[in-house]
């Protein structure tokens, strides 16, 4: 249904609107994404929209002339869900950047896609408010994009995933014609929720151009708890004690040794002096300091060591550390990022299990995870000029989705299936959902334009 | 496309299942729900099914013969979303009522669609957790109901309506093919977000026949606060300027003159003597008491009386007194209950809106709102003999939507679409949206024999 057509003229409806071009420089940027993969072939075209009215007619003629088009936000993805080959279009929404409105008494941001993560919260934060997704990406990926995967970070598992704070979305579907959906209140049940449906779609069923978004009150107070273990295994069985004491943790990250030696590293620090493993965890709320103690009561028998970090300042450092794991990790060759989640209680089963496949496969794997929602990211390491794609990564990386899997998981907690996880996409969902799916993508797109091959 | 075929034998695929009933009595009970509405005729049959098998071989030969399925859990709906008619086939769901497992580990319950809501919350109580979705109707209503409407109930504006403590659900297609959808994990990305699309699809896309639902933490304390008011508009000013105050209540309900004097008559109380209009604020985890604080000195300026709650027996009586008011007005005649929701800062002229659409349309209208998500419940109430889907009812339900829709709001926050809402659907959603949900109701249900005439 979504195979690529084979290379031919970009058709004039679409090689004439303002935004497109050929450039090569601009094609070569937008082929890949953050995701390590890099396709074979460039994309045909690019066009850069400023305005809806430009992503209209980009589908529209699309559409009629049945070209693939590729959806494109700050093309941070880490799927390859943005990347583009041959015979494709980009379209390119980070221009489209603007912040529309703040409501804050209403606790809503009104945005276009291309608003970057950071800069909605710190709109949000001048009013005391904060918007609650936030990949470690925070600085550089689209809210349009964390939209489009349904993105998590450190905070969901307290306060949701990118689906729990999309209020209403408008969307311009695959025929160029603009929806509406959802509602401006923060309970609304008229009809399917279309909303919920477009969030976590990898722009296979329409272009997201607005976005209607929850915000929520900044915590009055946050307590940092951080320790170090002998080995992953108890950082994993702490992270589990936390859950199992019934506290909710707003930040619980897992960062295992090889991690911990990049960052230091690439950043000064000596966190694997302290030991083989470390745990970050953040309380907050008007209980944040009582929570804190929940925390700590269920740590401490699992930690070689452990420190309350009353210093704001030191607390920052702290989340900076674990912020810094991908960026430090990439520094030292090419990275893929995996997106595993295993129910909570079997974190410790899957960190052990990833070490087994290290060994097993030759692979270089460092990890990090949000421990409260069991989502992990084992990044596998390989030098600058070696495919991920192929040969011992990419069995690697399918020996991980088995393991998930087998521990009751998925492939992908947050950062979608994209091009990179399509071989493992129907052993997870089964054939029924996989056909379900492509009826819904053929009843909303039925030229299957809009992001072939990727996500379903 | 969902028009009811005109009637005929029940084909011997159907009434020859071992649940199949045609009991005058069993039909009387299963043509209507508690929305005050009954459909001039009775269906044809009804099929009380025990096992998933049950479910799939009423679907087969449903989906085989054309034969419309009214899906139906306790009953206790308020759209007439599982009202049922001449030609159709009832399946009821109700005795599939067991809690399969409880994890209290991993904060998660399994269950049949037919276990009810307080039920759930008795059995998670026993792990020191609860589950969040709490309709008024809690010790009569089915989980399986709550998913159909993406229910809500007093404490979701803190912890979220039903499709966030969805994880995974196992439903029956049209066809009789058994999807399951979703993980066991907290995050998951993998494909469209079928169990989102799922829940609140009012049992058109699917039956519901197993589900993963999340659990919470109980909250280590809680903290109440109720305020009489002068008049209904002030006691909505305070609820705005609770949300302003950056406080998250777990519950903030608002109850208007009329229905406390229904309270008062019902349960020997005396709300009213104490003003017009009634707030009832609750904060709960390790900082409720401060967090208390907050939302009494916001409620404080518009108050004539504040009473800080401290004695858990007095707070118990509270949160009765508000759920009592539902019964209470049925006890003096026939309830017609509204759902429409509004941006929060707007409620205060919605109450007022719709003391005025009482007056001008001579009809009795008693309100109680959820207010920290701006979702109101007014109430019509008329004698037990006059209809509620004619004359000044129906002109007096019409103005309310219309006046919620003028202010940004929607005419359903939490009870669905069902029969009753049809007419203003599309004025609500907009044309594409009609078609696009119409375009996924015909991909997942090409006969449209599931519920047909409801939601969408």
């Amino acid at each position: 249904m979504t195979t690529t057509p084979p290379a031919r003229p970009v058709p004039e409806a679409l090689a004439g609107l303002p935004g497109f071009t050929r450039d090569p420089a601009e094609l070569e940027r937008v082929r890949t994404d953050r995701s390590g993969y890099v396709p074979p072939t460039r994309p045909a075209g690019l066009v850069r929209a400023r305005t809806v009215e430009d992503v209209v007619r980009t589908l529209r003629a699309a559409h009629e002339h049945r070209v693939p088009v590729v959806p494109r936000g700050a093309g941070t993805g880490l799927a390859a869900g943005a990347s583009a080959r041959e015979g494709e279009i980009v379209l390119d929404l980070h221009r489209m950047n603007r912040i529309l409105r703040i409501d804050p008494v209403e606790q809503i941001a009104v945005v276009e896609p291309g608003v970057l993560n950071a800069d909605l919260n710190a709109a949000a934060a001048e009013h005391g408010l904060f918007y609650a997704p936030d990949p470690a990406s925070t600085s550089i990926c689209s809210v349009g994009g964390n939209i489009a995967t349904n993105a998590g970070g450190m905070r969901c598992a307290k306060y949701g995933v990118t689906r729990e704070a999309v209020l209403a979305l408008t969307v311009v579907l695959a025929d160029g014609r603009v929806l509406t959906t959802g509602a401006g209140t923060v309970k609304a049940v008229t009809g399917y929720d279309l909303k919920a449906l477009f969030t976590g779609s990898e722009g296979t069923l329409g272009v997201v151009v607005e976005a209607v978004l929850r915000l929520r009150p900044a915590p009055v107070a946050t307590a940092t708890v951080a320790a170090w273990f002998r080995d992953v295994g108890s950082a994993a069985a702490a992270a589990s004690a936390v859950i199992a004491a019934r506290a909710t943790p707003s930040v619980l990250e897992l960062v295992d040794g090889p991690t911990l030696g990049a960052i230091d590293l690439a950043t000064g620090s000596a966190h694997r002096s302290r030991g083989e493993a470390f745990l970050l965890a953040q309380t907050d709320g008007f209980g944040a300091e009582l929570e804190r103690d929940v925390v700590l009561r269920a740590i401490e028998p699992f930690a070689e060591s452990v420190l309350v970090a009353d210093d704001p300042a030191e607390a920052e450092a702290l989340v900076q550390a674990r912020r810094s794991a991908i960026p430090s990790l990439e520094a030292l060759g090419r990275v893929s990022i995996g997106d595993v989640g295993v129910p909570r209680h079997r974190l410790a089963e899957m960190v052990t299990g990833l070490r087994r496949i290290a060994e097993e496969t030759g692979v270089e794997i460092c990890t990090v995870a949000h421990a409260a929602d069991g989502n992990l990211h084992p990044m596998i390491v390989v030098d600058r000029d070696e495919p991920i794609t192929e040969g011992p990564p990419k069995l690697a990386l399918g020996r991980m989705f088995e393991l998930a899997r087998s521990l009751g998981g998925t492939l992908t907690g947050e950062h979608g299936v994209g091009l990179l996880k399509q071989d493992w996409f129907t052993a997870e969902v089964g054939e029924l959902s996989r056909e379900v799916q492509h009826r819904i993508k053929q009843a909303l797109d039925p030229h299957g334009i809009l992001n072939p091959g990727k996500a379903v």
